[in-house]
């Protein structure tokens, strides 16, 4: 199917520069105290100066929130064949709670690791997977609940601030924060480490990070924080190679996905996942039934607890940071999927429906829930307790098969947080845009406030080719109403498998709704980066402008397209409206010509609301606003 | 700038095939009474049939709104330099209240006809426009008040309807129709041509046809019918031709465009806009400050009010059906915003302001509002009246300048309906999520429930190439809360004129918007088509789920980059999950094999809630489910 041979990594230790260079204007810099290892990263974006009326005025760089990890510091080159380097390593050592294996426990990693027809794909360095010490529990919500502030937490405060204190002098003339109206939100004013204890403590948010993923940067989950997005990548039996996948993730988090989840189902998905991970600069996801069911042939019926076992621990010490598990996919709740228009639209639930169906049997994720929280809680895997009856057209939102199954994601919830075993939730699907806040009231109700994970929704059916869009607009409601992580949906959905296009189209789509979403919900930082983009477009500062965005390179190229020029980046104008009909000229015009005039006072006191004294000013003055 | 001529449709009849070939699947297809001219255009989209377990069972043919005119109409064949038919012609002249005039009244198009320079890039075919005879009203608003059902009417209400009594045996297994909350919308059962009357009466809905477009084909703006959409077209003293905007224009209602603003503000556009309109099936708009600007040469300062009015009538009898008319943008609300991050955006909005500030007088558009209401329902134009002051950035949205204007626009609302003259209002621009329903609430209460028609709103500022999608995120939800039109944005906003593809980007954004709110308001036929397109996914139908969606070129394109051959058009799964991890395939392996061994009846029991029973079922026939 593919003509990249699937070893292609093992020849060459580097990256497409298309994939590793800064972005246009940007460069890498860290926040935080080097000394104790807390280097939080962050895009600096320079900017030029204002250049109206007088003396050029320097505008400040702006900082803005970076998941592309050390691809994009150019002071770094990674060679793929190693990995990046494990910068949580000092952290989990120092708190001495776990330890080095010398075999991995999985009999399926070392069959793999055994067979020398593996060698041309298998990940180059050898790594020792580690283990919570007998009887102890590693993971951040334990912590948390013990009072322990960790290096994760203080590095997820730093990051969530977005450099406050930089941002200060950067408001421009009528920036206001938006005291708006927010659902079920309580932003703080600041993000502080013991806040994030908190929150990770009682459940609203999570922080994936497995002992066996030491290279990821720390990120938090919860819906008092940014909302965050996730991109899917992984191969299928028919299409894409390792190197492929590898460059997806990459290309992810060089366009913002603060996790990415590896859904292969093709071949080799061992070793395709340890390349993915130890390149990984953000948590990692899986569904873990995929594997098994390879392990079994694609035969449903044939998976058992002991082959789901297995596979649950070798993917923990490989270093997955949460698995999706369908256990709320009861047997009770199948028949209810009878008359829906789709039936079961999630890979994950529809497996285990044939399972149930096949043996009359309770769903084994469902019956050795206590087992799976043991296995987590040892490597600090997170739950993402997966909806295996959503929705998968409008005809089926919100009905009864659906809602079952979340409320014994909410069950589930509490007997995990039991083995303080860090928990989110997955929601639909396809929703219309008036059954939308429903789905949110219910999981924060039922679920307890642990934080929830929406694959959108899609607010219409009618659009294949353009289901980023349709589903943008729901993840965009369901972000401002409390959702804390949005999974991503591609141009391709329910056509193919994404390629690199797709990807970067559908991250971006999503940055725009989490974006949205953190503006909605009065997020301290967000709508900083917006007035700066806007006062440079005001201020036909074009670069900065493109640089400022989501996706500098588009915003130039479209630009281009008519006015390709350098001259025409510093033009008070551009082909949309040409120059005599340019808004922002004209109006620039206007304030020119009144500051001329000094009607500037006039203006302010008008603007101050000073109706009176500003109509006396306009009659008293009148001369002032003559022509030229 | 461009290579094309401007005269290049004067030497050939026909677009360009891809202009005007059927969509796939679709043919052209007329309801209503031909014998009294009611043709009302449908597009019917053709199904295969159903070919799981048993006899093939066929879906009925799914019929959707269309926008396109005759140019999608195999049976028909446009040539450009005549123009489309004026279909409305009988009806017009029925009412026996115009008149048609020997000459032009505008003094603008006197002199361009005897220019003979502009032969070369004139429409060739000569009309004589029509005007009210002394003393009469000829608008829809006036027949409404009247009490007359004019055939306007009665088209709309067959057009509106999408053929339900089709629609009723195409509901598939689980349909049901939302009754979900719906935000000041009063959805009827069924939209009758009285009930259409009743709305242009009492103003909450407008039939914007220019008595001299008799060529369109009548449409409705209301929040009680389908969400429609806008598209922009026209040129720029920087970029295009007139055969590419005609293409555009054409384009344009091939993809859904309900109304098409011609904003061309480059060479020509007198002549111009007469190819537009004469090609045309949908309503134009226009805003006529842009001429008169050019009339000046770009000098905002030296516009009058005589030569605005002759602009009004100039295009008036050319046909457009509405104008934006900046009327709000009062010399007292101009200081408002000179603390904008974005100043004012609107350029029409920004050439008043620059007049007003220049003579220190008040908006001759507001002065003279009778005036132009006397012209207005000479032709029935519909007015726009424009959001001069509308927001440009998150910063700036729901702002002082902003809510003084809109209660301008609520007065002069009720001036022009004391002259029976049809009103809509227009609406943002850059609003974040939270602040969208304010809008909506404020328009409805201050415009007296006129038609709300906004630009958007985008809800970020930091996507520059992407805007068509921070702005369907707003679009949808403003329509859901009552908007009726929606103004398309492209990609290329804030960056350049939009080409072909940026059009099509832009429509299909749109219309997913609109009919995301059109199935949140409930508007009784609006889900089928979702319900026939996701029927058709799970029955891998694929040709079918194509053809079904907004874009079927599209969606076909996707799928046939990994999966190119006719066979996959019918394989069970397609590359993104592969053949074993398909969730339909499995959930349909699931229902036959629970249908082979009598489990449906099980099913039925389950799903009626009948627990009880159910469970004695289950415990009674256990060995129904033992696997094969």
């Amino acid at each position: 199917m593919n003509a990249v041979p699937e070893n292609a990594l093992q020849e060459r230790a580097n990256l497409d520069p298309e994939l590793t260079r800064p972005l246009p204007g940007s460069r890498k810099v860290y926040l935080g105290d080097a000394t104790r290892g807390l280097q939080v990263p962050m895009r600096e974006i320079a900017q030029s100066a204002t250049h109206e009326r007088g003396a050029p005025k320097p505008n400040a760089a702006v900082y803005v929130y970076d998941t592309s990890g050390p691809y994009t510091d150019g002071a770094q080159q990674v060679d793929v064949r190693a990995g990046l380097a494990p910068l949580r390593t000092p952290w989990i050592l120092a708190r001495n709670d776990t330890e080095a294996l010398s075999l991995p426990s999985a009999d399926w990693t070392r069959r793999r690791g055994a067979d020398a027809a593996l060698q041309s794909v298998r990940f180059p360095t050898d790594t020792n997977p580690r283990r919570a010490r007998a009887g102890a529990n590693v993971t951040q919500m334990h912590y948390a609940r013990q009072g322990i502030v960790t290096p994760e937490m203080e590095f997820i405060a730093i990051r969530e601030n977005l450099n406050l204190a930089a941002w200060r002098d950067v408001s421009p003339r009528g920036a206001r924060v938006h005291a708006g109206e927010t659902h079920g939100a309580v932003m703080p004013r600041e993000i502080t480490p013991e806040f994030v204890r908190d929150e990770v403590a009682r459940g609203r948010a999570i922080i994936p990070n497995n002992i066996n993923h030491p290279e990821s940067e720390p990120m938090i989950i919860g819906r008092n924080f940014l909302v965050k997005i996730n991109s899917n990548i992984g191969n299928s039996a028919v299409s894409s190679s390792i190197e492929e996948e590898i460059e997806k993730m990459v290309w992810s988090t060089r366009w913002g996905a603060d996790t990415v989840m590896d859904l292969s189902t093709g071949r080799n998905i061992h070793e395709t996942r340890e390349w993915i991970i130890r390149n990984s600069p953000v948590p990692i996801g899986t569904v873990p039934i995929y594997q098994a069911l390879e392990k079994v042939d694609g035969k449903a019926e044939e998976l058992t607890w002991e082959i789901f076992r297995d596979t649950l621990i070798e993917q923990a010490e490989q270093g997955v940071d949460y698995f999706t598990i369908h256990a709320g996919v009861r047997l009770p709740y199948i028949p209810m999927t009878a008359r829906r228009v789709t039936g079961i639209v999630s890979r994950g639930g529809s497996i285990l429906a044939k399972w149930c169906l096949s043996h009359h049997r309770e769903n084994f994720l469902y019956t050795h829930f206590e087992d799976i929280c043991e296995i987590m809680r040892a490597y600090d895997v997170a739950f993402s307790l997966g909806d295996g009856l959503r929705p998968g057209s409008i005809a089926d939102a919100n009905d009864e098969a659906q809602f079952a199954e979340l409320e014994t994601l909410g069950e589930l919830t509490q007997i995990a947080w039991r083995h303080e075993v860090q928990v989110m939730i997955e929601g639909p699907g396809h929703v219309p845009l008036h059954m939308i806040k429903e789905n949110m009231d219910r999981q924060l109700e039922v679920c307890h406030e642990a934080p929830f994970y929406t694959l959108g929704p899609l607010t219409t059916d009618i659009a294949p080719g353009y289901d980023h869009i349709t589903s943008a607009i729901g993840a965009a409601m369901i972000g401002w109403f409390g959702t804390a992580m949005l999974c991503y949906v591609t141009p391709k959905e329910h056509l193919g498998l994404p390629d690199k296009n797709d990807v970067r189209d559908g991250i971006i789509a999503y940055k725009i709704a989490a974006h949205a979403a953190d503006l909605a919900k009065g997020h301290p930082a967000a709508q900083q980066r917006d007035n700066a983009l806007s006062k440079a477009r005001f201020e036909f500062r074009w670069e900065d402008q493109f640089n400022l965005g989501l996706d500098p390179q588009r915003a130039r190229e479209f630009h281009d397209e008519t006015l390709p020029k350098e001259g025409h980046k510093v033009a008070h104008f551009c082909s949309m409206c040409g120059p005599h009909f340019c808004s922002m000229k004209i109006t620039q015009d206007v304030r020119a010509y009144a500051e001329a005039r000094g009607i500037a006072d006039a203006e302010a006191a008008l603007a101050d609301g000073m109706a009176e004294k500003a109509k006396e000013f306009q009659t008293a003055g009148g001369e002032l606003y003559q022509p030229d």
